[in-house]
């Protein structure tokens, strides 16, 4: 009976996420209650609300992923590297492995349908981006190598993210082959990055 | 009786608004209903939430007038003028006259207060900021005089300028003087602008 074993483990963690998320893109956010993630998953709604403390959060667990890519692009750079430098090499990174916070990874597209479809998870999405955005302003300011405006970049950076996250959404939920998508994500990247160093004045 | 008259006018609305920040102010947020706030008024709840769909709405007025600086920045600004040079003046005047959008009209500090000690603001107040980079944007995308990445610039306008005001709210907050609060104000916009036009990089 592995569904009563180990109500704390990972595992359990995993099963609850993937059966909340299974049943949100069938059948909506709003529509499904924490009481049939519960049951679905075998485990009782306490459980649930253990690993998860907020519904939405169900759906949006990438948030330690990203704080993990953020830090490691701060800590990890090599001496001398600029942060640009660094962030630019996670995001095409994500980019090049088709990652979920990249927005290209296979199925992502009944996946931002939901979202856009709930107030809360679009909420909830935005409340996660202004997190990262302290994350990453905190990281650098403790960070001795780096002398810029901490809270700026990290404002320019996440905000500037996300809009090329919400248009390679758009691009995919109005049913544009991924491929084309997916350029049209590097080139919004590579604009996102030449902004970030040198401006977002056009050129004259 | 002035307080059963003309329950749809601005004259209503403004003592609706002026009713309910005094009470939020003295009380809390979270703490004051709706109701109160009608009766306080001397108008029905429904009248309330007419002109104030969401509670959060009735602190947080400032939206209309935001878009109402935003619009004319872009559209009325002199022919060969950039948008980033409109921006800034704009900024700059908001802070001389101590408006209330940049946080340093007198008597702000409570009603920070009692925004930061309330979820539902918080998340309101984010929310508000979303709305007027859309707004931002749509009105440079519109802008045949405007050449650049309209979504990028007003994502980083937005952002930067929540850093600058955000910082000014925690140092009211903190009990710091209004002119060195002013002061430290005008330095972020002044960095808020140069990374805007010139990038966040770190100089060498």
């Amino acid at each position: 009976m592995p569904r009563t074993g180990a109500r704390g483990g990972p595992q359990t963690r995993a099963r609850i996420s993937e059966v909340a998320t299974r049943l949100f893109l069938d059948r909506g956010f709003d529509t499904v209650t924490v009481t049939e993630v519960a049951r679905e998953a075998g485990v009782s709604a306490v459980t649930v609300f253990k690993h998860f403390p907020r519904k939405e959060d169900l759906l949006l667990d990438r948030e330690v992923d990203a704080v993990e890519f953020l830090r490691s692009a701060v800590r990890e750079r090599d001496p001398g590297t600029e942060v640009l430098h660094s962030l630019r090499d996670m995001t095409f990174r994500l980019l090049e492995e088709r990652h979920a916070l990249s927005g290209l990874k296979d199925g992502s597209v009944p996946f931002f349908r939901t979202v856009v479809a709930s107030p809360a998870l679009v909420a909830r999405a935005r409340e996660i981006g202004f997190d990262l955005q302290q994350t990453l302003a905190g990281e650098l300011e403790r960070d001795p190598a780096f002398d810029g405006d901490a809270p700026l970049l990290a404002a320019f950076f996440v905000a500037g993210y996300a809009t090329v996250l919400t248009e390679t959404a758009r691009r995919l939920i109005a049913g544009e082959a991924a491929g084309a998508v997916a350029d049209g994500h590097r080139a919004r990247l590579e604009r996102l990055f030449d902004a970030l160093g040198g401006g977002v004045a056009p050129r004259p």
